[in-house]
């Protein structure tokens, strides 16, 4: 947000436009019932989503810097605001499948209402104003990916385990062979957001970072080995574990990625496309911080940190791999290539802290980024359901060591 | 349902018809997500209590008495189960919030589907058949009383506080005067169902019971009255309270009725046609037993024990008063003579347990009633949302004593 | 406490002296650390027992009564109040094992204290306040029954699970044969305390009760009874448990009494001797109401309410059986005839609830039982933990159905 | 661990011997019920501190580096371990103050057991089996902190608040001036212990890191100043806190360190020698990462990386400053020079994570630190009761951002 660059006019308008239709595809498949509830504390109703990803436009664009703009509805900001204090009072976060009204054709007609004065106004808007818009809808993408895992996880909660969306068609591969390491001599490597173009403000200052030598895997840990793993009594062993995942696996009952069932001896995971057999060569996904450092340590590994992907995935096309390209059943692919890029949000063994020289905005778009920094590890790369084009070399992706609700996944690494 | 009657076949396709026709006929406001939302583990979704009463008339009458009849779907009964542990496994109560597919309107055509079954086998089915269907029917009318206090909590949660129906024109009433005290002389008399038609097990076997002389009083306590009591500080003073009623105040924060908050210095309540101004003059409703309680001994009296109450009740028409009569806005009126029946269900200061010689039936059915005979109160009356013609001198409802989103209120009694 | 009879001056001094002597002996073999530990909330420490017995006399004799009175410390009511509201502030039920000071020997200070004070002027004291002291004397022997069954718990907690008192001889004895039944015609029976001696508030006002014909067991249940309970699936089936019992067994994953654990193959149980094979012909103890209404249920019977057993107790010996007459290893033991008295406490089907009439007595010594009159269920007859001559036919003890933690057991009971 | 230096022997026996009186020493003041409670989860009782350093020298020394040994008491492992997995089961954390038995006068017989057995083995150790008399000299020494601040706690639990030992005479010394700014240009340092002298697995392996411009401040924040934030509405405004944060604060309500309380309108805390005023030239203590993080932030400064504390503080005399000498009542006082060894162990806002390079040691000894690498942040510098010579500039201590009964403080940072 800091970096946002000049937006020119024709470009943001085609952009505000696609972005805005892309979530409104995303949501189509869905009933007002199905947009309406909340799964769980951490994930938010589609409609939410829906109307959370409007009312930032609504408040921080229209309302900031159109004059005479009128609220399309007075109550809207309480339901919709999701955690910037400065705006005020907010629906409690945990109670937003409450809300069965407004429905998710009115909030349909909100995005529409928004969608008309914005476009109205995008000529006449000041650049401060353009780069809220600009920001606006990266924040939208982000809540695409969130309303997709979302809904991957609500529909997980239904016993009769419907399918969102029909499954693709399955193209045929080969089994990844044994992984290849990348290595790196180490010394100082530039990191963070250069400047060019939009960036969220916790990728900056860039600034210095010192490597030492290692080695990247050149590609993520599969269903297979992740098999593997579990067979070899992975989730029984505390040694492989720390000790807070190990807490958290006697708790919950771990025994396999998120979304996995044991059906007739084989593993099974459910997605998009409803229940069907895990692939072996293609990404695990939906594994904690703790599974995967676990997994390294049993693999004889660790976690690569953040600097060490970054430094290796600058050379990569960051809008190459499988990525989100449209509405639809997106998983993880078999790999093919060092893809840094698309399939899985890859853990690292960095906690989320601010880089040397970060500073917090001032206002309410401020808050984004800096008061996440406690108790979360970075994840890099993007993800099959990342939307092609918001995924950067810089890119910091945090949660907490136990979520797994988003296609998380796993790359080794090792020092040298 | 130890004491079903014989059920001649007009008549009973009749019932059957009408009280389906009236569940439908409460959902009818309700969009595909208000009939999916569970707003707290106590309350279950209306397109729950729409599968479910139809699921028991699948069960234990087309299941279980009609040869070659075919499941509409074999995977609901695992969705649509309650609490009949001899029926298998079925969906944890609390998540029944998260079955957003079947749609409202899939669950709409599994009732005509069950319905025009049921229709056509009725006149061939046997007696103990035919009970079933009667037993059905009344247990599809508790379900409506349930559908109406849920969606009345789940609507209360919404910010926005939507109503349900259009208020109800308000025809002017008298406040009701001091209540005016109904002597008995105590003595033995007969308590329970005397089988002259429908009851559930738990309202037999008839038995004589042994009142002490006492008064009650002839109407229920109003909005007014109870209004008096937190102005004189009844919700601060533990001397009034058992000991878990006061541990629940202080813990929850109570300090009103449900759905009553302060707005501009005056009391207001939320109902079924959205928040309004309290009536003085109505009976308080929405309160538990322990705040039921605490109001009795602030007020100098007792609550009545259920014999007390059933032996004063035999004398009224228990189909008069303030009930059900046809979906829409339902509230509390004020008083007009000893309405045992109807407004709100009045708590006793009765623990729900098994009269003398009360047996469970066997099978699945029978455990409808003994199981939940620990630590619940029973009430008795019926209110403005138990569909007329439901309740009965004898019929025991039950709830834990810290509940209060059903219509519930206070009639005082006192030791003579 | 309503019915405390006048109390000469000999005897009084006599038996206070007698019950305190008794407290202190119970405590003797404990460390200042054994009389300190919480071992869970609902359990006190054997200080604070010591303490709060005294605070009682210093606060409802002394203070109120004895002029000149100096309290021993006065940050000690704060301390050692229970549950009084009327008399202020009070430190929270479950930290009060954080009180490491005073010491042991310093709350037997407080005792030496406050019993000198009361020796000096008991002959002075005028009859209400010498009706106290009978009332302290009745309330002491209550915490004495709590004391032995706190510290048993706490021992119970260790891992090393060390014996209180040696083990007591054992006395061989036949196993007792089967139940025979005692029946009863029904009909109206005079319940509470007749106004001879003294009695809690809770026992009247004393009233006619009406009993249906039904026959009670002339014994408890016993071990071995209970490990054939056991051994047929008892705690696994639901069909014989109410819906909270099985909630509470499966939450908690209850699979016998309290204290049993199996080793080698054979059932054992933890006591103030330490851990020994259990005796089969001994009364089961240490079980919950839901416990004992399953295992009445599984045997085709049913629980007494409180007016039959006392109907069947008014004609037995209240000093009789086993009862605590000193400190050491109590225990149920072999039954022999129909005694009411003794071994364990009897779950009854009765809520505790207040009789006909009831009224609490103004003041802070009246907040003694009224208040806990929700959620609870009575118990009859007394424990080898109770003090010899502390039982009435006419007493009402009470707990949470889930609680065992009392030497609690099971008497069964049927309808003719 | 890694670096355990050669260990002579007279030295070393005079350690041992040195460490295990200091240990005594810090108990004596304690009753056998001080030694056993457990004020929380978090904290341990005197007893087990004492037991389970004991027990780290008879297993890894004695059992297994001394032939024909005998353990004093074979259930004691079970009783005293306290996280090493490989070790065997072991009991329950928030369960240690259950063990009443053995009493602390057996604890102390238990120790003299075994200091005499490995006073009569310690000429004739290994080299190996010194080195783990080293490191079991460094875990009692942490374990000395520890006993210090858990009975801390547990006396502030008391509400008698009783003292642990009389306060020390006060010294009267000048309010510390304003904070003055230590420059530092950046650039790459060497960090980790560099292999001379004893030091725990994760202070190493020593490598470069490189740093930004920065300056820290030449003290820690005062008493004073801390409650010029108060004032100021520090604890009010969301502003200046972590989103956790900002959630502990309201979810605890927290509005003062931990042990403050607002006597006659002045801010008193609550110490070793009981409770007194604050003084505002003492460091601040008892703060939490969350306090410290939002104090910065309201102060326009932040928290030093422990790679910019650990750069400023190799030139600093470790052995200096306020550290512990002796049993008694330590306390953080006012600062005099840059000390950044003692009175308060100091933020810095780095997680707690392992170096490059860093590998867990085979066995159950290496369990030691690395799996406590997740949700935690590193402290560093060493506080008044910190055995004086346990502290390093490599030196890394961790806790969760919540906790804050250690006595720690915070030290502002900024980027330059």
């Amino acid at each position: 947000m800091l970096k946002i660059a000049p937006q020119p006019l024709t470009p943001l308008a085609e952009r505000f436009s696609a972005v805005r239709a892309l979530t409104l595809a995303l949501a189509a498949p869905l009933s007002d019932a199905d947009a309406t509830v909340q799964s769980m504390p951490d994930a938010s109703p589609t409609k939410w989503h829906l109307a959370h990803t409007t009312w930032f436009f609504e408040t921080f664009v229209l309302r900031d810097h159109v004059s005479g703009y009128r609220l399309h509805d007075e109550r809207f900001p309480f339901l919709f605001n999701s955690y910037y204090e400065a705006e005020g009072r907010r629906h409690a976060r945990d109670r937003r499948g409450m809300i069965t009204r407004p429905t998710l054709d009115e909030v349909r007609a909100y995005r529409a209402y928004v969608d008309a004065a914005l476009a109205a106004a995008l000529p006449d808007l000041p650049e401060a104003a353009r780069e809220l818009v600009a920001l606006g809808c990266h924040h939208e993408e982000q809540h695409q990916e969130l309303l997709v895992t979302d809904v991957l996880h609500l529909f997980g909660e239904n016993p009769l385990e419907p399918a969102i969306w029909p499954a693709a068609p399955k193209v045929p591969v080969a089994m990844p062979g044994p992984v290849r390491w990348i290595d790196h001599p180490g010394g100082i490597v530039r990191i963070g957001h250069d400047g060019d173009g939009f960036a969220f403000d916790c990728e900056g200052p860039r600034h210095d970072a010192l490597l030492a030598p290692h080695a990247l895997a050149d590609r993520t840990v599969t269903n297979g080995e992740w098999a593997a793993f579990i067979a070899d009594g992975g989730y029984r062993d505390p040694a492989h574990w720390l000790a807070d995942g190990w807490a958290w696996v006697k708790a919950e009952g771990i025994v396999a990625p998120l979304y996995w069932e044991e059906r007739d001896g084989k593993w099974t995971r459910f997605g998009l496309d409803g229940r069907r057999a895990i692939d072996p060569a293609a990404p695990v996904t939906h594994v904690s911080l703790y599974e995967a450092d676990a997994y390294a340590s049993w693999a004889g590994a660790r976690l690569p940190t953040e600097f060490e992907w970054e430094a290796a995935a600058q050379a990569q096309d960051a809008r190459g791999g499988n990525q989100m390209d449209a509405a639809g059943p997106v998983e993880p692919r078999p790999a093919s290539g060092p893809a840094f890029f698309g399939d899985v949000w890859e853990w690292t063994g960095s906690a989320y802290r601010p880089y040397p020289g970060f500073r917090t905005i001032e206002g309410a778009v401020g808050e984004y980024n800096g008061k996440f920094m406690s108790g979360q590890f970075v994840l890099r790369g993007g993800s099959c359901a990342t939307p092609r084009g918001h995924a950067r070399a810089s890119y910091r992706n945090f949660f907490y060591p136990h979520q797994r609700w988003q296609f998380t996944g796993v790359r080794l690494a090792k020092d040298l």
